[in-house]
């Protein structure tokens, strides 16, 4: 008999410590779809990821009924107009846009700087430090009072920002700061995601990726 | 008497040569939308740019009954969804993520690469060039023998991608090749679009925009 995830046909192709990868599985999980998840060797690429995503060969790529949609927020879109229960958007076009703006300011803004903050030392990583405080506080400012950035509902931001949520702990110890010190309402909101099954089951233990990205420093002679 | 602009209440704050805020000035105008206008100086930011966009301090920024939408496709997308005339982006999911998909494309390669041909010098401006015959290859390939991006209709990612048309004279004059010897069927689509009023009356002389590349070289100390 076929599976609840070869009925709808979706697969995911991933990499488990992915925070673009974790959107595509908190939204499916939002939106109750059963899928086949396929872990991807990022240095061995499959031939399947690049065959379906020959443009950037990067995960995350969602396979539905054997065609390809890639780039995580492109996807957690795709989900959102194909399954419509749970609503991930708002539908009103100027909150449609606010969210749009939120979530590719995280894109452009959150990883880049986490990744110079673990990277690099000196004057270069103090400037990360500074830069990624100023950026969780600037996302805080626009989750404001409010329980979701979506407002009293998980939608496309909380998507867009929930698996950072499990890099918070290597951004503390890297930067020596502390989110719950800097933006207490961003940590609640953090332990309001973490208390939702979409994004418990999705992000893994924050002490697993802060191991991963300590391999990653050795691998780069980092330490 | 309120003209057209006032009662529509739209604004565009915008720099002349900005592929980005073109692709705000053809949208509107495939739309048939009146707007005001807003010339703004880079070098001196006007109180009302920093006051409607404070995150990313960018034009364009179109501003909607006195509400900011910020980054341009954002804008685009906003525009589809409040004039729903002569939809850009296509109703079914999967073509939607394929448009999303390839604009998302242009927005990470072209500008970036074609700012390393005009600025870089030996080995990185040999690769930069590369890298664009590349790139608007693989735009080419999208393309295929459809009339538009969008098929029959002027869509999405002809919005996205028309600006650079005009930027085409700049990167073929600093990269020595010509995009109607690598590229025969996009050279072709870029007359067809230069053929449309949306498009010819929102970008600029290819002549003007490489005398102002010349500006920004002598800005930078590389002439």
């Amino acid at each position: 008999m076929a599976t609840a995830a070869e009925k709808e046909g979706v697969v995911l192709l991933d990499f488990w410590v992915s925070p673009f990868g974790q959107r595509c599985r908190i939204a499916l999980a939002e939106k109750g779809v059963e899928y086949e998840y396929k872990e991807e060797n990022l240095i061995d690429k499959s031939p399947l990821l690049l065959k379906m995503n020959p443009i950037h060969k990067k995960i995350p790529v969602l396979i539905h009924h054997g065609k390809p949609i890639c780039e995580s927020l492109i996807i957690v879109q795709y989900i959102d107009e194909v399954w419509s229960n749970n609503p991930l958007l708002p539908s009103d076009p100027y909150e449609r846009a606010k969210a749009r703006f939120w979530a590719d300011f995280v894109d452009k803004k959150v990883y880049e700087c986490g990744t110079r903050l673990w990277k690099l030392k000196g004057e270069a990583h103090e400037e990360a430090r500074k830069d990624m405080i100023e950026i969780l506080k600037l996302l805080e400012g626009e989750l404001g009072d409010k329980k979701y950035f979506g407002g009293e509902t998980f939608g496309f931001v909380d998507v867009a920002v929930a698996p950072f949520t499990a890099w918070f702990y290597t951004y503390e110890t890297c930067g020596k700061f502390s989110v719950d010190e800097e933006c207490l309402k961003l940590a609640a909101w953090a332990k309001r995601c973490k208390g939702r099954e979409s994004v418990s089951k999705s992000v893994h233990d924050p002490h697993k990726v802060y191991e991963f990205v300590g391999k990653l420093k050795k691998k780069f002679g980092l330490e």
